[in-house]
C-alpha cells in the first residue's frame, strides 16, 4: 500500500495530519460553532426554489463576479451597521477560508509573512502556511486581551505584509475595540504598507459594534465575515469580505475563475431574503450565551468575557480529562490547545442545559 | 480612488487582469464549451428535493469528506469505464480548476515546477503560477499531437514535478493515446518522482476510451474529470479525480476545511441519479461534433480532429477579423491565442446551423 510520505509531496506536509475538529456521533455536539437552529421551513422552501430557478441553467457556468449575491451582501452589511457599502466593496467566496486565501495570494505568499495575536483562529496560520507565507505569532495579554504596546512592538520587529485580527476572537470570544484595531493598522502602515484584515466571523453575537465603518478612507483594512455562524448556514460555505474596490479587484486576480456555484449564489441569496428572522435566532442565542456564563462563573468556573457565540471555560490542569468527562456525559466541546482552557458552543436551551450539568457533574469528580 | 496597483499585491501580480472568456450577451454563445442542454425538469426537480433536505441541516457543517459524493462518482467511473474504483480513490472540489490547485499545493509550489505541453488548458500554467509553481511550457508537433521523443526531452532537461497532459486537449480537441501516457509516465520518473496528472475533462465526448485504467499500480499517475461538460453542470462547480487512495489522502492535507458545500454535495448527487440521460445528451453533441467538423472541412476550413465537445479551425491570417466577423453574425467562438485558429464548441443543432451559416458568409467576406 502507498502511503503519503511515499509520494513526492512536499517537504512541509511530511508526517501532517488533515486539519479539522473530530466528527463524533454524540447527543449534544458544542464543539464547532454551528448554530444549533436549523433553518426555518419557508426559508428550505425558498432555497428549494431559487436552487431549481438556477438548476434550469446549471449547463451554464455561473456569474463569474456573483454581482447580485455581492449586492445583497452589501445591503446586509449597511442595514445591520448603518454604514453604508455597495456591492464593488465586497467579495464572496466558498467560506471565509478561501476568502482569507485569496487575500494571502495576493498580498502574502512566498518571501512575505502575515502576524496573527494568538491563541486565535486556527486557520490564519495554517492558510498563511499553505499560501507559503510565514506565520509570525503575536502575543495576548494572559486574560487574552491584546497589549497594544506588545503588539506594535511585534509588528515593529517582524515587519509582516498581512497582520489578522479577529474579533470578537476564537476561541478565546474576546472583542478587540476600534481603538486597539486602528492603533495596528497605524503602527503596521508606519513600518510598510500592510493589509490589516480584520476577522468578525461572529460579530453579529458580539456586545460591540462592527469594525466595518473603518474601511472608510482604509484601502489597507479588510472586513471578513462569513454567513457560516448568524446566518445558520455552516453547510452553505460563504465567506465575504468588505473593503475598498481595489482590494476587491485585487483578489480577482488569484480568485480561480467561476469559484462560487449557482446553487451557492442561489441558496446564500435566499438565505439573505430571511435575514431577520435568522438575526431573531442570534438574538435568542447571545440571551442563552449569557445564560451560560452566569451558570458557570456561579459554579466557579472561570470563563472568558465571550462575544460570540462560545465560551472559553477553564481552568483546569488537566484539560484532556475534563474534556472526555463531558464526552462521557454526551457534550461533545472543543479542546482548542490553549492550555487549561475548553471551549463550548452555546446551543439551544436544552443543548447548554445538557452541557451545564455534565459540567456540575464533571467538576464533582475530576 | 484606490487602484490595485497602489496596494502591497504581490510584484508578479501588477499589471495583470483577471483570467476569464469575455461575457458577452449574445444570441449563440459557444465559447466556453459548455453544454448547450439544460438540465431535464425531472432532475431539476431532484436536486431542488435534495437540496432542501441538505438545507434543513445546514445550520451544521457539511461532511468534510464528501463521503457519499465520492462512492457515487467511483460508482460512475466504474460503470463508464469497466474500471473498478472505490470512494477511496476519488477526490472531489469546487470545479477541476480547485482540484488541480489542491495538487499543485501538496505536489508543486514554491521550488518546484510543473510542465504541460502547449497549446493546452491555459489554468494550468496559471494555478501553476498562483502556488508559486514555476511553469514549463513543453512542445507540440504543429498538429497539436505530443512528440513523445521531444516530450521525454524536455522533461529529461527541465526535471518537473508534475506533468500535466490533457486529453482530449483544450483548446485543440485533441486526444493522446495510452501509449503517449505510459511513455510520458516512465520517462518522468526515471528522472525523478514525479505526479502525471491527465486532465480528462472533455473524455466522455472522445472517440478514445478513458485513461483512467492506468492509475492501477501507478500512484503518481492521477485522472482529473469534471460534472461541468458531460453532466451538463458548468454551474455547479464539481471537479474531481481518480488515483491512488494515497493522493486522496494528501491533497487533504492542503484542502481547505469544509471546502464543499451541503448544496454542491446535494446538488451532484442528484445529477449522478440522471447519469443516463444526461449521458444521451453527450451522445448527441458527439454527432453534432461530427458533424460541424465534416461540415467546416466541405467548406475548405482546416479543422483538428476533435475529440471533445468543440473544435478548433483554422487557419486565418488575421484571426481576430474572422472572430469579429462571427461575432457581427451573433457567434461568439473563443480565440484561445493559438495563432491562426479559433475554437467553437458544440451547440444545439440550431446553434451550430447558426454557426456554419455565419462561418459561409464570413468566409465570403474575408
Amino acid at each position: 500500500m502507498t502511503r503519503i510520505d511515499d509520494l513526492p509531496v512536499r517537504d512541509e506536509l511530511r508526517g501532517q495530519s488533515p486539519y479539522g475538529a473530530p466528527q463524533l456521533d454524540v447527543p449534544v455536539r458544542l464543539n464547532t460553532n454551528e448554530n444549533p437552529y436549523p433553518l426555518p421551513e419557508p426559508l428550505v422552501a425558498r432555497i428549494a426554489e431559487r436552487v431549481a430557478e438556477a438548476a434550469r441553467h446549471l449547463n451554464r457556468y455561473p456569474d463569474r463576479d456573483a454581482v447580485e449575491l455581492r449586492d445583497r451582501l452589501a445591503a446586509y452589511l449597511t442595514d445591520t451597521t448603518g454604514h453604508a457599502v455597495t456591492g464593488a466593496q465586497v467579495w464572496a467566496a466558498n467560506g471565509s477560508n478561501e476568502v482569507l486565501q485569496q487575500l494571502l495570494q495576493t498580498f502574502g505568499g512566498p518571501g512575505r509573512s502575515a502576524l496573527g495575536f494568538e491563541p486565535s483562529y486556527s486557520m490564519h496560520a495554517l492558510i498563511s502556511r499553505g499560501t507559503g507565507t510565514r506565520w509570525i505569532s503575536g502575543p495576548r495579554r494572559d486574560d487574552f486581551t491584546i497589549d497594544v504596546a506588545a503588539a506594535e512592538r511585534a509588528v515593529a520587529e517582524h515587519r509582516p505584509d498581512v497582520v489578522f485580527i479577529c474579533s470578537p476572537n476564537n476561541p478565546t470570544g474576546t472583542a478587540v475595540s476600534a481603538e486597539t484595531v486602528l492603533a495596528l493598522h497605524d503602527a503596521a502602515q508606519a513600518v510598510r504598507p500592510t493589509m490589516v484584515v480584520v476577522d468578525e466571523a461572529y460579530v453579529e453575537f458580539s456586545h460591540h459594534a462592527s469594525l466595518l465603518p473603518l474601511i472608510d478612507g482604509r484601502p489597507h483594512l479588510v472586513i471578513s465575515r462569513t454567513m457560516s455562524k448568524a446566518f445558520g448556514a455552516a453547510g452553505l460555505r460563504l465567506g465575504y469580505l468588505a473593503a475598498d474596490p481595489a482590494v476587491v479587484d485585487a483578489v480577482q486576480l488569484v480568485r480561480l475563475p467561476y469559484h462560487l456555484s449557482a446553487v451557492t449564489q442561489a441558496t446564500a441569496l435566499a438565505c439573505l431574503e430571511h435575514t431577520e428572522t435568522l438575526l431573531g435566532y442570534v438574538a435568542q442565542l447571545k440571551a442563552e450565551r449569557d445564560r451560560v456564563v452566569a451558570a458557570l462563573r456561579a459554579e466557579g468556573v472561570e470563563v472568558v468575557d465571550s462575544d460570540a457565540n462560545f465560551i472559553q471555560f477553564g481552568r483546569f490542569d488537566d484539560t484532556h480529562a475534563v474534556w472526555q468527562a463531558l464526552l462521557d456525559r454526551g457534550v461533545l466541546v472543543r479542546d482548542n490547545g490553549v492550555p487549561g482552557w475548553l471551549r463550548v458552543t452555546a446551543g439551544t436551551p436544552a443543548e447548554n442545559d445538557a452541557f451545564l450539568g455534565a459540567v456540575r457533574t464533571a467538576l464533582k469528580q475530576n
